[in-house]
Formats: C-alpha cells, structure tokens, sequence
C-alpha cells in the first residue's frame, strides 16, 4: 500500500447558481448539477488512486444509498476498502454545494451523520502497511491513535490542515508533511505574514509544510527553505475538491521521491486539472493527462 | 383509470437549513436531508395513488440515475407508466430545495432538462380512458392539445395554476376544474381580492375555481357560492408539495362524488399531514390515515 488515509467521505450534491439563494421567491434555476464522492481524504486516496498509487480508506459509511454509492466509486477508482466500516442503519454524510457562477464562490450545506471510528489491531497492521498515513482531522482520536501507530512503525504522517479544531496540539507533533489550506497557518498561530506561520509550525514538528493559496499557487518551506510555486490559470468551473486533489497529487510526488518544487508543480497541475469539472472528483486527471497538461507549449512552468 | 396527469416530475433533494446560504463561508449544517420525487402533476398523482385511485403518468424523464428513482417511486406507488416517455442520453429534472428551520421558508433551485413530449393516438386512448385529465401547465403545447381531447371524449380536465405562463388564455377554457395557488388569480386577473379574481376566473370557463391559501386553507368558488375552508394546524416540517397533495386529494374527493366543502376538508387534511415530514411525498397518508386524522377529538372540521 502507498497511501492509507483516514478521514472525511461525504455525498455531494452540486448546483451552479446564478446568485445567492433568497427564500419565498421564483424558483432560481440551476446551470448544472452533478453528484459525486466528496471529502479531504477521501478525495485526496481517488486522486492518488486515478494517478496510479494504491490506497486504502479507513472510515464510516451509512447503510444507504449514499453509502453505496460512495462504495462503489471507491472500488471503480480502485481504492481499497478492507477496513471500511458500514454503519447498519445509519445514514452518510452529506452536502449540498452551491457554486456561484462566474465567481465561483462556493455555499456548502452538510447534514453530519454521527459514525464513530474506534480503530483495533487490523487497523494498525493496515496502516503499517503503507508508506503514507493521510489525515484530515476528522475522527480526531482515531486519527491521533493511527498517527501514534504510523510514527511507531516507520510510516510517514501527512494531514490536510483545513481549518483549527481540539486537539491539534496533540496531533500535529506526529505529523511529517502539514499542508494547509489558506486560513489556516494565521488562525493557528496567531502570525499574519503565511511564511512566519509557516515556519511557527515547522516548530511544533512536521518536516514539511505546504501552504495552499488558491488562485496563488502554494508555498513550501523545509527547514530554511521557502519556495513559493504559482498556480496555473485554467477556466474554473468549480474549486471543490481542489484541495484535496493537491494533497493527493503532492503525496504521489513524494512517494516518487521527487524534490519539492517539482512535486508542488505537480500538485499545482492537477488541482488546477480538477477545477475544470463540476464536483469535487470528476476533474481528477490520470497520469497522462497531468503529463500532457505539464507539457503543453507556453505553460508557465517556472 | 381515474386520474391521467400530464406534466411536471423532478427529483428533489431538500434540506433543512438554519438560515439563508452565504458564499465563502463556514460550511452550515443542515439539520435534515431527503430525496424525493416532486413536481406538482406527479405528486399529486402519487398522493392520488397512495388514497387508493387508480393513476397513469404522461411525461418525460431523463435515462439516468434520477429517471430511475423517479420510475421506481411511482411504481411502488401504483401510478402506471404505460405512457411515460424516458428520453435516450438525456438528463432528469433535478431541484435543490432549501427549507429554513422554524419558518418553513424556502429557496428552490432546479435544473431543467429538455425533455419535449409530442402525443400522439396512443395518448388520446389513455386520456380517454380516465375520469379526469390533470395538468400544471408543463409541456403546455401537448398540455393543450390533451385538453381538446379530454374535453371531445368527455373527460374532466382539472388544472394547477401555480403562475401565470404562456398560452393560459388558450388552456383554462378547456378546464372543468381549476386549483390556483394564493398568487395566481390576483397576478392572473388583475383583481387584488381573491374572490373577485376567482369569480374572473369562473367566467373564463371552469365550473369550479378553489383558490390555495397557504396556512389559511382555502377557498371554493362553484356558481354564485364562496366556501372558505380553514386549513388544518400541524407542525410544520416542510411545505413542498403541501399544494400538490392538495390538488391529488380535491380530485380524490371529486371522484367519489363527494360535494365541494367535504373535498376541501379532505384536501386540507391531506396537505396539512403531507407537511409534517421533508419532502413533496414522504408524508402523503393513505385514506386510512386521513380517516385517523379526520377523526381526532378536538379537531375543529367546521
């Protein structure tokens, strides 16, 4: 196994809206809509999957149709799911996505179902098992229980820092690569400048820290260095999924053993890729076709 | 064959929402989520169906996963879909309905597929088969020719105005029976007063004109009579489809011969418990339940 991850799977339902919603009025109409599996890290395993890498998914699915669906996505992408828990008699996760046309500002509305995860033995051998233990802070004790595991059994910690939330203290000691989005560096630690943040948090332990900045590309700082990559401009339909899709990508760079900036140029390439498509996973490229993006003449690749 | 409609079908997919959606923001919760099948012909086919009337479908649905759903729904419930139209390649009607928690206020977002429906003898043999001839004024070229059929072959024809469209002027001659929602006469008739604009409507054609008013039930215009009908109170889930039930109850009770106040005692019944649970059909009772309901002590049926 490359990459074992543990975390987030929803439902997404996703509508382009022309504006914001209003209550009581004419029915607003949709430009399109797609349905698809959402999630950090279950979005970042079918990224890492469509590239060629083998996963394998820890969490909890209902016992309904959005379960079943979410299952069979996974095993059409080729992730594997022997430690997948199915909750009897409970319902997935889900979300509604609205994506303002043109801005492509995003309203997302989840109906959280409770499936809790209490990780056993099968579990640690499972995570043994791969090079990789992908997070996204979901499960919180079961992700910081599987950390311990990976950090005891020689398996790199990576997580996908969305956002503050209890317990990342605990957590991000154990942590080997720390890619978070945007918001996240200044709110956790209190510094505005993102490569001050950046570095506060190559304190507290990760080897690497990737900061993912939207339209702007990312930053990635290891040890002294900070190296700032620009994000390719492609027409964007849709930005969900782009995160995870970068966490995925950068994952596969590095287990190919690429440098820094290369695998961040990868990643840059296929969450741009992901943003031309409705949903969170329907614009996840194959290797061929990052490798065709990369190589298109005239693409900025500095 | 009772009821023959012809018209609308969508899927819906609701969820509860604490408040109006914002962009770029934190995710909200929804505090519910169903899937449904809507659309104001076809729900009030099933509530019609779910009573014990004997039902058939005209209209046209997408070769998907939604049009799937939406065919195995009315199968459960018994509707006959000798004359549904599934359209090779093409996408089903979906809408997203946001229901505000505590107020019932709603924000509806559809996507609109294609769909044209042509009759053609078949359908003039199904039509003609029926008592009554429902219509929304969807696929209103083929609506209005199955009018001039229902009316030759001596088919009541009974018809919800929900807005003002196109070719009404050519359509409502054609109606026996006319079930308009709260804005429809006044924006229709010019007259602010609904019994002013219910009798304009009366001289339009229709022998019969009730007017839905939401929470205060409804008003019945039959030659010189008024009948207002006060609504039924019910906790309130989610109104979707509260008109629509309406509509398949009030030709539940026309079928059985039963006078105007009676059929609009049982339409409210029948919308109001269609309102204490999400989604246009998950709370439509059988006649049973309408019985119980009908029956509590200390339900004012005056």
């Amino acid at each position: 196994m490359d990459v074992v991850g543990l975390g987030y799977c929803s439902l997404d339902y996703l509508g382009i809206v022309p504006g914001r919603p209003e209550f009581d009025v004419e029915t607003m109409s949709l430009s399109d809509f797609a349905k698809s599996g959402g999630g950090p890290v279950s979005t970042a395993l079918v990224a890492l999957a469509r590239l060629g890498a083998r996963t394998g998914y820890i969490g909890v699915l209902g016992e309904d149709e959005g379960g079943a669906f979410l299952r069979e996505e996974f095993e059409r992408e080729g992730v594997d799911l022997g430690r997948l828990r199915v909750q009897a008699g409970a319902r997935s996760q889900i979300c509604m996505v609205l994506v303002e046309a043109g801005t492509g500002r995003r309203s997302i509305l989840c109906y959280r179902a409770a499936g809790e995860l209490v990780l056993d033995e099968a579990d640690r051998t499972y995570i043994s098992s791969a090079r990789y233990l992908h997070l996204d802070g979901h499960h919180m004790s079961a992700a910081i229980t599987a950390a311990r595991w990976a950090r005891a059994d020689g398996v790199k910690v990576s997580f996908d820092a969305n956002r503050p939330r209890p317990r990342l203290d605990e957590l991000l000691p154990l942590v080997d690569v720390l890619i978070a989005s945007e918001r996240f560096p200044p709110a956790y630690t209190g510094q505005r400048d993102q490569v001050r943040a950046g570095r506060s948090l190559l304190e507290l332990g990760p080897e690497t820290v990737v900061i993912t900045l939207g339209a702007e590309g990312c930053l990635c700082l290891w040890g002294d260095q900070v190296i700032p990559v620009p994000a390719f401009q492609v027409d964007v339909v849709d930005t969900t999924g782009a995160g995870d899709a970068f966490h995925g990508a950068f994952l596969y760079g590095l287990l190919q053993g690429w440098e820094l900036k290369r695998t961040a140029i990868f990643a840059n390439a296929v969450a741009a890729i992901n943003c031309t498509r409705l949903g969170g996973r329907a614009g996840l490229p194959t290797l061929a076709e990052v490798e065709a993006f990369l190589s298109e003449p005239g693409l900025d690749k500095s």
